[in-house]
């Protein structure tokens, strides 16, 4: 086989491993869609942890489609799910706000993420820091979350704004949304790294699928 | 005054602003430990909020000890803390992992930082992925804590392989311990972003006091 | 002779040439300054064009002072100023705001320089983005500027939130306050540089000097 | 909606905000374009505030001038603008100048954007460090203007040779013209940063709407 | 001739000369083919050294085999090898291990340069750090080799791991596989780089035919 | 119009501009070539000084030949040569040497360059250090050159080897040829800026045309 | 305790783990050494694993000695190792070869590491390749190495031009003698990672042990 | 001992090795002094090659002149020649030009190195394009030279500018003076190799003997 899922992850982490479908040939896709069908042959739906393919193209999601037809699939996100249905929310909110329109790719693979990992979402957009009382406005939503992801790209100063203003940890993502001096994102990474408020978790570039991930975890119910 | 600190933050967030002194010059440091003094004369310490002064060096030690003698003080983590007596632990646990023992003043920067936020904590150490057994043997200590903080140099391979082991969000902190390649910390900075294992959320290098904050906040009692 | 100061420039820009001293010896400061009071001596002091010393550590400016001891001298700017008594005020009102505590030095460098160039000039200090509040709290100030120098460090977010509430240009000065992925001032640089609200004007870091200049001429008197 | 345009923006600071069009499909362009004809449908052209779409390729162009069919399109600058006509002209005279015939674009960017935000303009072109002559040549008109907009690429020399020329604030636009170790406009950058005449601000590459923003707002009439 | 192969190398190191197929054109392969096919016309194809051509693509490839139809061709390390058949092979184990199914060309690459230098080859996929107890379950396979080749792309972590566990030494070869900061591969780089356990040689990135030459020479029949 | 050819340069330098065509349009340039034809109309073509056009790809190459049907075209090394005959060559021997078969392009440009600005050049390649019997056997035509242009890839390592073998200035030329930590030719730079043995100047990467020149103006006739 | 030695390595690796002295205090450095001679309290000198100190400057030298007063100390490579007895050497020869004197504390810390892991070593200086003559006089030494260590700053040219010369495996390190464009070693790292012949491992920068310690495994003795 | 001075380089180039005194211990100086004195004992001091010790500070330039009393020695230039007198000058004239009074060190080093090579020289400072009539007024002194050296450190600007300006060959000698964003002379140096002008061979950042060195070459006595 091309590959060797860690299906043991879901018992180890609770969370099931996803599939970087960047870099793997459709072919591959297929293969790997294959098995996952013929290991949960036969169990109802609810009972089978849901698998994410992130980072899914046109023709790497059709070929998992083909496969899997009634997988779930958002082309924004670049994003598929199988099974298609997410698992009952629990836990606390996540909310995940991004600063421009052109972030919302990005954001909406956070959502569906914690989504598909068992919490309820909400989404926020268009909140950037040039205009300050976007996101004063929605400090209540904020306020109501047990993690919040905030998705930025060029200048990166929304996730310190948000730190400053709540008590809930904040993921920050950067996103390679900018040109010129924004270096594919180098520019929003350092300055989440460098937020002057602290309670901020930054992840990789353009990174939702970590973002969502991460505050899925942190927004778990707990047991202490 | 040389600084407005933002006393609002307690309120707003549910934790005091520390007072970051290096670039403060003493007389800088007399006058705020002064201000801070004044603001809460003659209120029980219990109740007074623990402020924090990190990355101080003997110098500026000596000037925070000055005004505010009886506060606590770890010169190896260049902090200090008043009142010095930290508040009742509530939440879940905090562990803090680091790889080397040169890892050790990030290290406990972060676990006084979590401690004086109110939480549990408890540190392990030289347990780097060179000889893996070491951290195996420590798996049910990494499974107890609500929150794990993951201090490394180097190649900064830790912080993956321990979100690989653990359902709880790991708090990555880089540091700038090695040479050469390491760029003063770029090389485990980097690592840490491109963990192949989700869950790992990166703090700046060296930052200690922002890695322990974030864990607090991930393992803070919830009201979901 | 070691120097060949641009005399010209004053008649040719209305600015003279200040000193940069990093790099310059004792004497050859005292070179400089020697030729300087040659040149203007028996003029009235009022004629005579400011003459700036900049980036004059203690032993530059001792250099300086002893040629000419009437001269002024702010050794946490390190900057010096000869003859001593700025020009009367003229044109826009600068406002110069800073992050941080830290950040001072060079705030306080800008201020200076915009002063010694002619401008009236008010200084806000410690209003970085972690506490909103508190650059709210100023918006009159800010408002009432011909041009706002924003003096940053660490995540340099505060240039583009100024930006986004004022119709005044800003002159935005990053710092080397920070560490680790600060990158010695690289990180609020680069955020500034992608500011998401137009109208931010960037200078070197660490650079007040050419931020309080850049600031004079934009509120220079003007007779379009 | 997938935009929330910051409508307060132009009430705010004088000037409206832009639509930036990269990283925006078509379908939210017509999106944002149809939201802004409701919104002043029925106002005489010249109230309304003049709306840019900025960097928009060929195909987005052709999205915004499906809905706003008499906007102004300039396709080198790939810059439109709704309402067509740029406001009557107020203020000082902004001059942009440009190194070589390949920074024609940005500088074209620059220019217009000066023009919709109600200033006058002028375009030199050509008139690169490696033939004087030709910037010296043109002293007269650069002397003439409020604010001067230098567009360089590879080694980004111009802007710091004209600040020493003129009065005027300096706004310095590296490009990405060039190849090897100009690292797509890292070296001109630089180059401006560290510009020996003081009295230039620098923008991002390629930001010919940020350096035509900020040259119209330090020429924008003024009241002190 | 647009090329001098240096034919002497066979002789002077023991391996031939391979050729770099990116940046030359297929018409310059073909030439080079011909002259390769001139120069060992009539010998039996057990004693032609054989030749490789690395980094073809399909076009690339089809120009050499137009000349040599019955080279060897793998398309997906983008490797031909003429004569067709590997030597005979001599010395130690070669052991090839690749963290995840992206990373596989690289592999294979180094897998067949090893062998057409004369080593025995075995191939180990998917055993990246998020999952220890797949490269833990393959500890023998390990032990056995007398040199490892590691791909491994992201967090580059899985080299200093494996030389954690075995005597043999470890080539590293980091992989352009990821995004973001992985920077093209920079981030895996500088993590074998500054691997923890001594024992690590670095290789290019994405360099599987420099990995798998080193590891050839490495486990070579030796006379000491 | 869109350029302002600085037609001074050849009085001035004795060299005239050439044209960069890169980012220009075709209908840019065949603007410029027809200003040029039109200038020029009526002199012998012996007496009119020779302009080139430089990284011209075939759709530039093309709009420049629909002017100038009569020019000299080398479609390898991007480049086109008006009027077609180089001048009569004079002054000292210009050798250009290149690593790989990858190189030529670039050295090919260089060696144009030289010997359109009038000097004899000569070719030699395929002698990159792996191999050093190579360029060891070509020491006579290296010593032959009033000055040597060395071009090459990857490690750079050519032109330090070169300048410890000859007492003639080396103009160092880093090509992009190669992938992953040769950065885009930023590796090969690097190289030939620290080269251990003096006598090297560097010009940017794959700026053939430049080193060309540099090299022609070395062996330029003297008077001294 | 400070440290967890990883004990383990010996059984596992066959070399025991080195004791890395930068970023450990005095005082952490003593109670190793002391837990050191207290684990092999008794046992006869030659059957206890040499253990080594590295980058050892003279303060943490002397706390070492003050427990282990019959180390060896070689304060030039900055190393010590007890017991003071190399082991009886085995294997194949490594010869390690510098480019320059500057480089010789570096190749010193990779020969005795070499040798205190039971490899015969030989040391060969300043052939660095602006003087080729030197590094071909030594042909004959470095073929008869089982592996050749080349240590080399500045152009970092050596260790590909060895690898052109024998069949035995180069191990690279790249120091940071030089300046400017050498950015601490970055110059000749590349350039190494670039070797134009394969055959090349590189380790970090100045890291002589690791270099060392690379080439003794590679000349261990082998049972294939 | 410690080096194999490559006493055939003077034979081989013409030119003789220099010592270069960084990281070379007093003692390693002193050696390799009282090596070069044996050598040339008794032969007459004109006919003796001179050999320059460059980048000597205080503590070493003291060693050097124990053992050779009579050397000549700069201490602004970290030089030192023996034997003192420089050699009668032959060919061209070498023009020395730098930017500020800061750059004057590396100016000087140029300078020297070239004189002691056998040219002319002629030195300018201080004539930076902030006021370019400084270097106009110069134009008749930089048109004499046979090779042109200009040092400049913050935007670097001045190579491009002289090379516009003359027909000889321009040494362009980026260097460290400047701050923030100059980067250690990262910034000059991009802008060296970025020059719009052609005709500009670049060095390494403060290398001033390395500029001298290729002057003195490109303006050596020529026998084309
Ligand atoms: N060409 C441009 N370069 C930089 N910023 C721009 C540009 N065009 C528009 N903007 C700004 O980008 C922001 C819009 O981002 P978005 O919400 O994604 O449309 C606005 O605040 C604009 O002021
Ligand atoms: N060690 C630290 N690292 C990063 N941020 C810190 C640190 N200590 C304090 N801070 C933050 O830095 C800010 C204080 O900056 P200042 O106004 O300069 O004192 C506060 O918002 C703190 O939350
Ligand atoms: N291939 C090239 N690389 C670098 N500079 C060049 C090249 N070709 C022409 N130039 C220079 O670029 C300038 C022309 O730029 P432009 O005004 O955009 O045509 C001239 O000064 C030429 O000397
Ligand atoms: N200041 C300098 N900058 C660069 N290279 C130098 C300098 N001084 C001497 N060199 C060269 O460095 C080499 C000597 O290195 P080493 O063997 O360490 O003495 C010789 O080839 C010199 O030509
Ligand atoms: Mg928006
Ligand atoms: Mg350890
Ligand atoms: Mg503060
Ligand atoms: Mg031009
Ligand atoms: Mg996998
Ligand atoms: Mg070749
Ligand atoms: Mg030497
Ligand atoms: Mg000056």
């Amino acid at each position: 086989g091309v590959a060797e899922l860690d299906h043991d992850r879901a018992r180890r982490r609770g969370y099931p491993e996803a599939v970087f479908c960047e870099g793997k040939s459709p072919a591959q896709l297929r293969a790997i869609a294959t098995a996952l069908l013929e290991r949960h042959r036969g169990a109802p739906a609810e009972q089978v942890p849901r698998t994410l393919f992130t980072r899914a193209d046109a023709e790497r999601a059709a070929a998992v489609l083909e496969v899997l037809p009634d997988a779930f699939h958002d082309p924004e996100a670049r994003l598929l799910a199988w099974p298609a249905a997410p698992p009952e929310a629990t836990g606390g909110l996540v909310v995940v706000a991004c600063a421009g329109t052109s972030d919302l790719p990005v954001a909406r693979e956070a959502e569906l993420t914690a989504r598909y990992l068992g919490r309820r979402t909400e989404l926020v957009i268009d909140v950037g820091v040039a205009g300050l009382h976007r996101i004063l406005a929605r400090t209540g939503t904020l306020r109501a979350a047990a993690a919040v992801v905030v998705v930025a790209g060029m200048d990166g100063a929304l996730p310190g704004v948000v730190a400053g203003l709540v008590s809930a940890p904040v993921v920050a993502v950067p996103t390679s949304v900018g040109y010129g001096a924004a270096f594919e994102g180098l520019a929003p990474l350092l300055t989440m790294l460098n937020a002057c408020a602290p309670g901020v978790g930054v992840v990789n570039i353009d990174n939702g699928y970590g973002g969502g991930h991460l505050a899925a975890q942190i927004a778990a119910p707990r047991r202490d």
